[in-house]
């Protein structure tokens, strides 16, 4: 519950109407009741605004409407997520050490930390303050685990991986797996031990079932900010920057080092060894297989900028009949050919 | 171990020869002994009857045959798995909540239920009759658990998840995990908390390692009798009709509707925001772009009829070839055009 | 911590120089400092020795330096492997069934064991001498391990597996879910039950996150020394023989045998029912949809020679300009065609 006068405050955004009244939830526009606040990022969608039965609107510029109170700011989405984050996310109390939990005596627990049962935390390792670990979490030896950290249930952070503050790990993901490293002796194959670690540093996000391999020696590093959705695939001593988007289903092969800002679109792919610079999109499916210059929106394998790959694409269905017309024209050609020379 | 007449009644099959044989158990047809089982579900695959030492088989049609009994029916594959589940599955006895699991006070478990060691159950959960969870598993606060459900070792389900009767969840599944939303603020992301849920329907079974992720607001929902393999990621808001079969690896993005009875085959996707119809075969590795009506079978990424992708990519090799014939055309064109003009 | 002569011993090299030097670690070419060892396995670095501070190098052929001693050996990767692994890698203490771990009564568990807590351990399960159990990891009833295993966080190894000696598997992997095999019946899907196994030879690795589902009945097998990465689908009752390579993300489907020393880069992929010889490469993104011969380098899909792939796919870029050049000389060849006719 807040005071909408606060919110509007909370996002820097201009106050239109009551400010006085009380909003409970955030709610889809369609959906939105009395008591909540919806938001318009849109402005194709202010249409919808006519049947909102919401008490209160973000937008990015004032509508003439008395129904609902608004509040006008440059980034309606980015208002929306903040307001719902601070009416609806309740960060739950601190528990401590639970029983059924297992912390190793050389383990160093800050304050206000949570860790549920069936946890098992290892020699050496440190958790900041109010850092969460949900049930079946395992933390080998001489982890470092910022504060504010969410690390949801089934992730198995491994020896000595560096975790930043506010870090969030979803579930049954794994940092620290050995990267995939042998030397091939004639017939067999002799596993070269990975004794580097992982970092992450502030603000990076995890997703379920993600898998950041450990280093060969040194380090794999995701920077700053950047968030890694499900089922990816980052391969030892690969290098993110800061900021980067990576989607589902994406593999990062080893030793490649993407810079700032990038997005990989969903089942992409590097190889390894490369370098990809700031600010380069990959579109779902693209695969990398050279560097890559900052600044690209790219597609396809191989890769090519994203608008030559649409035109590319919509004549790979026309490729039987391009056949077709080459040897029509061959033909064609040669009777003409025969022709001329009766002449 | 049962007797034939008694297995024939279970598929409603035709019993041909001694019904009063014991059959211990299900085997494929060329190790198939004494006392036991085997069908045929092709017809092409009849010759190999010759050498069975099978006790009976399950057929489409009875052959003229006394070394074994029969049991004829329309559909012996299903008669096959039929029979198979009656002689070979047997569910384990109920347990209880077992010594080492921890359940909140306040979760509601039913009767013959197991609770293997390890579990975490957390508050105002509920979980139906006989449904099993084996170690490790974790259930999130305030998740609704249907009747005879298998959830396996190492499955995280995340709070408020309402999952149907009889499904089943393969090992380190993921229920639950956020979905992959973030607001941009010029430079970096704010992410945008998950409210919403994952609502599984009866019979739904989700394979191993496989994310579901929870709704941003609302739900993502999994309709009745749909099979989702291994390694699968389903992204929030999506919703995915009944009895659709989606194979491993592939990703669906958020917010995307497919209908029922799809198949999604091995590695392919859909992007966001799409609507998918009934009945519709996306072939391994296509990949969803735009909206898809019902009744087709697609390919490719762009999608195409299955039968042009194939047509398409057989040409895809002979590029090269055809490069060099245009560019031989055209010289060739350019010649005949002098000798025209000289004559 | 060594002496520089028994390192040379160990990789039966030659060595050059002080053998008597103690050598701490192994390290990278630009960061070995004094007391450390690093390695060219490629001659065309030799350049970077000129700056090495390493008090020993392992090298394809003897340099004229005097700067460091030298271990010369025909495989210097293979020899950095084994120095690394004889200086960095040692084996924990074994500590026996820990506290917090459960294991049935009827388990065989040997000597030098080490399972952690909040590992559960089911009825008739064997495991061999020296096997490391992290924390977290279930072993269903009935499953064998061999000796020596290095079982990490989170596995679940499902019923009735068997497993060899010195099998390494990374966290989260998923060892003997359910094949993905369902009997139609009209609309639904009947789930056939997997009553089959997996077996996992000698040396294997499956990496984090993988999912080797088992047999609908007889066995899914992986052979001898074969290594997978991590997020890898393979299907039930697949054959993968010895020494073969499998990358992040690839996916086998059901049935599939896959010969000796194969490769299957990142991402590609194989249908079911195939045949695939020995010595077969898929490079990364590839599709396996029809038996393949041994001894074969083959892209795309469909699959076609490595080479010929390379050269299609350089050309696809240009199938817009291909169009407009068919189209082109259509035009032109008409025109002649019409001015040879008038004259």
């Amino acid at each position: 519950m807040a005071i909408l006068k606060d919110l509007a405050e909370l996002v820097q955004g201009t106050l239109v109407g009551d400010g006085d009244i009380e909003i409970r939830r955030v709610a889809p526009i369609t959906e939105a009741a009395e008591g909540e606040i919806t938001f318009i990022a849109n402005p194709k969608y202010l249409a919808k605004l006519k049947n909102t039965r919401a008490s209160a609107v973000i937008l990015p510029t004032a509508v003439d409407e008395g129904r609902f109170a608004q509040i006008v700011c440059p980034n309606p989405y980015l208002a929306f997520a903040k307001i719902l984050t601070f009416l609806q996310v309740k960060k739950p109390a601190a528990q401590g050490v639970m029983e059924g939990a297992r912390v190793a005596a050389s383990a160093n627990i800050g304050e206000d930390v949570t860790i549920h049962p069936g946890c098992v935390v290892g020699e050496g390792v440190a958790i900041g303050k109010g850092t969460i670990l949900y049930p079946g979490v395992v933390v080998y030896d001489d982890v470092t685990l910022g504060e504010d950290c969410v690390i949801h249930a089934q992730v198995s952070i491994r020896e000595g991986s560096r975790i930043g503050n506010r870090v969030i790990v979803q579930p049954s993901a794994v940092i620290g797996s050995d990267g995939f490293g042998y030397a091939p002796d004639g017939r067999q194959y002799f596993k070269i031990p990975q004794v580097g670690i992982v970092v992450l540093e502030d603000d990076v996000e995890i997703g379920a079932g993600s898998c950041i391999d450990r280093a060969a020696m040194g380090q794999t590093l995701i920077r700053r900010g950047t968030k890694i959705d499900n089922l990816v695939q980052v391969g030892h001593n690969t290098v993110v920057g800061e900021d980067t988007i990576i989607v589902s289903q994406v593999g990062i092969s080893g030793s490649t080092t993407i810079g700032d800002h990038c997005t990989f679109g969903g089942q992409s792919a590097a190889a390894g060894h490369l370098k990809i610079g700031d600010n380069v999109t990959i579109a779902g499916r693209g695969g990398v297989t050279k560097d890559v210059a900052s600044g690209q929106i790219l597609s396809g394998l191989p890769l090519m900028p994203h608008k030559e790959w649409l035109k590319a694409s919509m004549s790979f269905g026309k490729l039987p009949e391009m056949r077709k017309e080459i040897s029509r024209l061959k033909k064609q050609l040669e009777a003409l050919e025969m022709s001329v020379k009766e002449k």
